[in-house]
């Protein structure tokens, strides 16, 4: 499926500040960008880098003496996701993963998955398979933390949460990256555009490690898991912040969207995750394949 | 120059576990493995990874119905270090970092780098140079915290140290790095072996990047900066633990051990870094290209 | 009924200290010391005062040049306990409360109830009473928190508590404190001596305001409810610690006992609590008028 | 001194609630209430209550079916002060305070002294008297946090504001309390009005106890220390909320205002604190005996 992305931040410039940010569509061998154009102005310096460990792309500006900045994006990307009939997905084992998933085991800035090892045991230990905890684990959090802006900030913690029970979707998929961690199943943050998410924003979720996938959950329900475009993976937000600032500057206006560009888009239904789980970086599929 | 290091770790194993360990040291261009011996008794089954975003070897080891486990492991490696003149230490640029740099600038499980900002530039904003600066965060910590065993646990962090002014060498690291993060220099973790530690135990210490090259720093200065031999790299102690387990087993005993293998180690001295800083992964001087 | 209380503190004396000592039975209309008796060797200077708002009873020491300490407490007391029908306790109108009740309304330092509103309300919001709200409360913790010596320490709060799900006595009345706080009930936290408990050790549980009367429970239900001692009331554990040192002394040995003096003791089970609640503090009975 | 308050404070009910006002001036012996007059529109159920253990006046409003609530407050309050010369401020020996003085020591909600400990010695420490002390952490505060509305909100506490460095009136004297209690000096919450706050608001202060009396401090120097009138006091900003809502109501509407009612205004600097410092209680001269 086919989707065209746009995104405008403005900011006000109240220092000569470095900026690292994190607006783009990856370029995976699921995702290709079939265009895309970036603008900045005023016309400032600015470079693309891409993290070896998340395959995240970041754009790098530096302001200079420039007292506002817009940056423009936006792109057309080709997605291939795959749907896994729940049959079919294997549990991980901790003995048999690769070295590099290792890390999304462990605990990071907002995931303390360490300090909720008894509280997931607790909530989700009773199911049989991986699959279904993480299932569990994502409607779970739905069912009990209230979608609430203006209720958490950027210090908020999936330890905070379990108990605050209010957030936004950062937060709620810190909680299930966290949960996950807790019971031993690789979890990592997922930031990208999501379309109909209303009211347009950028959008977190979180992948879940099984049976050798990364496969994706939305905790909040409030995007199609097929209408998801992946800008950025990593830990938590941390890694992953639309905007990364070194200096001091304002966002003053935001503007995000995401539509299918072309026909027969059918939004998958968080109902059908009892039958299929969605992978947005299927290993056999590759688009140039098709 | 030639370490020999020996380690012996003591289970009691309470149920069927797996367990992640780190206590190989790591072999990298500078540092390379001439002997190098793993055993595991009783003989269950084991196989070795290695992380590709920290280059860190972990040991993953099945116990199965094993009750008690004894991991000993011995080696020689050899470490090229590179002893860098203070005034050939460039700042480096966030404009300039490479993509798998930026990762060690956002904050992590124990390094709450986003919270420290206001207290960092009031410490050590003072100072010219990123180097003066870090140098300076070692010695305030170095000052203003107490090295002192069983004031601080598993769930301590930085932000908690940097009031509670206790703790042992993760937190002293995790300290350090937060700060340098806070000051927007990328930081990052190190565990390993460590000559002439008193009392005998692994180590932890910080790398900080700085004109392009990693260099160490122990805020606790019980070591000698060319007397370590690195074991794991990571963002903070949550990526390098020496033994994370899945599962439950309890450590019985621990010993650790660490000689110069051959004649003329001269240690250096924590005043020298006024002088010379201390790179352990030196570019330029491979092992092999001597 | 009576029961005769014995305790013995040792310290080491580090530098000469004041230790504010709550061991002393506390000495209410309902709870009448027959005989007691207080040594402290060697014979350095101490005084008795009482908190006007706890009731509490402190023992002030100054240790001077003294090296070790050794505080011995042996007391009989006459108790006067109250067994109140389910269907006779009133709900707690916050309109009708006592200035001095309110305050115990409050967040304190250890019973975070600020942070547990969205908690407590869709754990125990269902229940229609605030009886079978408290008791519901002390029957979660007990079934969901595992009492567990060395998990938590002198820093855990009901915060923590909570998500961690372990502690000891100290963290169960924290927990049902706060959870009672959550739900607009007054309560406060309750030290004492427990016939029966065991290990031996003091012990501590809580206390909820209902109908004009203070009722105890135990969510540890290690004690029986007619088996407890008054030593001190107040917000949390940092109002009643055993000893408040200002100073630098250690603990070197402890011991506590508490047994009935009289014959006819019958221990109270929780399961009572369907039919009845326990008050230490029956307004309408004292001892005196007996 | 003579001052004139005025304060309204506007509500909109969103269901039936309970709200405990901390609005009305305190009624001591110090200070006197010359005139005062209390509405509340619509004409709802409302007492008054106060607080056996910090003198606190209460209002209880019941909103019933009210959907909007408004407050208006007005009074004119006759206050005795008394300067005292710092030579003649004695040091508070813990050894002597009285019972109802001692829990001022102890942590609270928003004060963990408990946590502070090395830092308030550190940095407080080498004073030699307690007085000094109390001026150099109320200097300290002034110096090195930022006063930041909108930096911090109701779950922010002392031991965050020691590192994070930004706060309104609330954290500095959370701060305050924190770090007089970990240097063993009973210190106390104060919430009141303050002649020339600007922007015009309740204001938040702290208490020491020093030499047998209460002295007043203002770390955010936004104050003068004779232009205060006293609304209530606490441990903490948790006892002395200006409103405390059991059920949901949003404030729409605050206006305070606090004028000299009298010619002869002189206010107190804080310079003037090198000689003198400020007791809103002092014992020894009661208005009646003017």
């Amino acid at each position: 499926m086919k989707f065209q992305l746009t995104s405008q931040l403005d900011y006000e410039v109240k220092f000569p500040s470095t900026i690292i940010f994190s607006v783009c569509a990856a370029d995976t061998h699921s995702q290709i960008i079939v265009s895309e154009n970036l603008s900045i102005s005023p016309d400032v310096k600015f470079d693309e880098m891409t993290s070896d460990f998340s395959g995240s792309r970041f754009i790098r500006v530096e302001t200079g003496k420039a007292q506002t900045l817009t940056l423009k994006y936006e792109a057309v990307v080709e997605q291939q996701i795959e749907l896994i009939p729940v049959e079919k997905i294997k549990s991980t084992q901790i003995g048999k993963l690769a070295g590099d998933i290792v890390p999304y085991l462990f605990p990071s800035r907002y995931c303390q998955s360490d300090r909720l090892g008894r509280f997931a045991v607790d909530y989700f230990g009773k199911h049989e398979t991986q699959y279904e905890i993480v299932v569990a684990i994502a409607s779970w959090i739905y069912e009990n933390i209230e979608y609430l802006p203006g209720t958490t900030d950027s210090a908020t913690s999936a330890f905070d949460s379990v108990t605050q029970r209010t957030g936004v979707c950062r937060d709620f998929a810190h909680l299930g990256i966290a949960l996950c961690r807790a019971m031993s199943i690789p979890a990592r943050y997922f930031t990208g555009y999501a379309h109909e998410l209303n009211p347009p924003d950028f959008h977190a979720c979180f992948e879940a490690y099984l049976g050798g996938r990364w496969l994706i959950f939305d905790p909040t329900r409030l995007s199609h898991l097929n209408g998801l475009v992946r800008i950025a993976t990593g830990r938590d937000a941390a890694d992953t912040a639309v905007a990364s600032v070194f200096g001091r500057i304002n966002c003053t206006s935001m503007s995000v969207n995401c539509v299918p560009a072309e026909d027969g888009y059918q939004p998958f239904s968080h109902e059908q995750l009892e039958q299929q789980a969605v992978c947005l970086e299927p290993a056999s599929k590759k688009i140039k394949d098709n």
